[in-house]
């Protein structure tokens, strides 16, 4: 039987640790030619998140909601700039044990929630040469439920 | 008449500079499911480089072929990691021209050659949040000439 795979279908977005979200709306905006078509707090994470369309992929500028976020925590010791790499997958479990298989280290190596409507889980940037690896599975559409 | 716009199209690649190309080489194998399919040395650049395809884009990794090498002086700074996000477009001299424009400083005000077969120029990553961000429009197919 051949062994189960689900590699890595896309980039899905890049994460983009900013100090302004309006400020960088309005930057990214004229780089890019289109406006942000989503705003969302991950309180959780606690980001503020804007998304652009580009090509089959996203731009996701990140903001911290709070000194003690990542991504304030990031700025304070890097500066604005790119945070995180997000591949898309189909199935973010079957792909996590993969990739422990293959040796790598996760961050999660049980998904949560993430912006967007997305599974997501974090591999180690020690194993991936420096790069924050997202994985990232779409959810199944919200409905008018309490977890929303 | 409409302004004429050349917007960007699609996220081009990711660029990851690395030490060492054969080591990064078989961990974003391992990484994405998928044979790296092309190297290249831009000898004008200080850099040796191998391209993945993932989805619409590709993953660049760049490793410094001398010590001078932009790369190496990348990564003595701020270790392995990400190093540029590359936007396709269709015209590159109308795209620096707009984004001039718009109050944008580019590193390169004319374009250059780059690896795979494309005119590129760098903005300059003060103006857009940190990220150094590359324009790369395709050249016409090479030909059995020197210019190769």
């Amino acid at each position: 039987m051949p062994k189960t795979r689900s590699e890595m279908k896309k980039i899905e977005h890049i994460g983009i640790a900013v100090k302004d979200l309006d400020v960088a709306n309005a930057t990214y905006q004229a780089v890019l030619g289109s406006e942000n078509y989503k705003t969302e707090t991950v309180e959780s994470e606690g980001v503020r998140t804007s998304f652009f369309k580009i090509g089959d992929s996203k731009i996701e500028l990140l903001a911290a909601t709070n000194p003690d976020s990542p991504i304030a925590k990031f700025i304070d010791k890097r500066g604005e700039g790119i945070h995180h790499l997000a591949f898309a997958v189909d199935d973010i479990r079957a792909e996590i044990a993969r990739l422990e298989n293959e040796g790598f280290k996760m961050i999660n190596a049980e998904p949560k929630k993430g912006a967007d409507n997305k599974l997501i889980a974090f591999m180690h940037p020690k194993s991936v040469n420096g790069v924050l690896v997202e994985l990232c599975q779409e959810r199944a559409p919200i409905t008018n439920s309490s977890d929303s």
